[in-house]
């Protein structure tokens, strides 16, 4: 089932966006902002960004708008980014060497522990320092590593016998990659990464005039 | 502003969700499904899929149920599957090569066509067959070839510039992952695959509780 959010996941969504603008504009050294100028930046309403801001306590002033550097903080602080994170790759493909070459993951506080494979000619071989190591070491490496992500990039034929041996390990969030709904317990986050239906989504889009015009027509 | 759809996100987002099931059950041999066996599988109502549908015509029929196969024909033609499309990859680093090497976008119709990068260490160097171009080259590439969608792997610092280029020279699909929020024209469409919003959309989640238990307790 996966674990429910408390606040709806639209709104959850749209946090680590509000974080990345105000990010961009503490770069740039603004130091206040009003939500209308938020909105607008944003592409959303400004009652939109308060409201969800407010289930997480009140936040500016109206009239006043945002302190920028305090926003940023408290999303900081909200998205979790206070603590690090402890993750493994299952899977050392292609995917999950991009995603373990990816270093900007480190530069927020989620530390690679581990990367996994099944395939033997990979055992040992290192990416940034970290060894490939048989998938048959998970079990052992889990009950003397504390991980909080595992990342899952292996085919979706596996996928799902490699959550329910990732759960009974103990691991409580899955960040997956394979294209298929896994099925997980109450207690543990499922993020999925869904490629596949991502680019279907724009080849969809590419045809939606000329599909839904035949539609009309056809009626 | 990117291109407005006609069907709302949400369901569309939901097509290649159903797509998926229905290639499922094909391949088990499932000839026929209920919409509340459908629905229960999916995690979605029964009337919800059906609503969903609609929007495309009707399918199937009150206690019968859908026919497999002809539902998974007419969502592969919705999802535009029944033609192939042309692409190119902007960036080369782990992340475009991981894309580029993914085959099963390929045997879905996506066919590669070029790989571009701005380090010419890699010019030259080949991923499936398919040469790693200067990215100069990009504009001359694409007066000659008929492109449909552009998969944008570069840094975020050049990624508008990048994409006001592919927009210039006739681009009307981008499939983005650079961490930021493109600007493109009302007749382009732009998807996005944002890692590190979903990453952050997991750390958020692991500290959900305790975030608004204190939220509580402060009041």
């Amino acid at each position: 089932m996966t674990k429910k959010p408390i606040v709806p996941m639209p709104v959850i969504r749209r946090l680590p966006r509000y974080h990345r603008y105000l990010e961009e504009l503490l770069k740039n050294d603004v130091k206040r902002i009003s939500s209308r100028e938020l909105s607008e930046k944003m592409g959303v309403t400004a009652s939109q960004i308060r409201q969800d801001l407010n289930n997480y306590g009140g936040f500016g002033q109206q009239g006043y708008g945002y302190n920028v550097e305090e926003l940023y903080n408290t999303l900081t602080r909200i998205l979790g980014l206070d603590k690090t994170y402890s993750t493994i790759i299952i899977g050392a493909g292609n995917l999950g060497q991009a995603i373990a070459n990816y270093t900007n993951f480190e530069r927020t506080g989620f530390n690679l522990k581990g990367i996994f494979d099944i395939n033997p000619r990979l055992f040992g071989l290192k990416i940034r320092d970290i060894e490939i190591m048989d998938v048959e070491l998970l079990e052992d490496f889990l009950s003397k590593n504390k991980i909080d992500i595992a990342i899952l990039c292996i085919p979706k034929d596996n996928s799902q016998i490699m959550a329910d041996r990732l759960v009974k390990a103990g691991i409580k969030a899955i960040w997956n990659f394979s294209p298929i709904d896994l099925d997980v317990p109450d207690d543990v986050i499922l993020e999925n990464v869904h490629l596949s239906d991502s680019l279907l989504t724009l080849s969809y889009r590419l045809n939606e005039d000329k599909l839904l015009k035949n539609k009309v027509e056809e009626k």
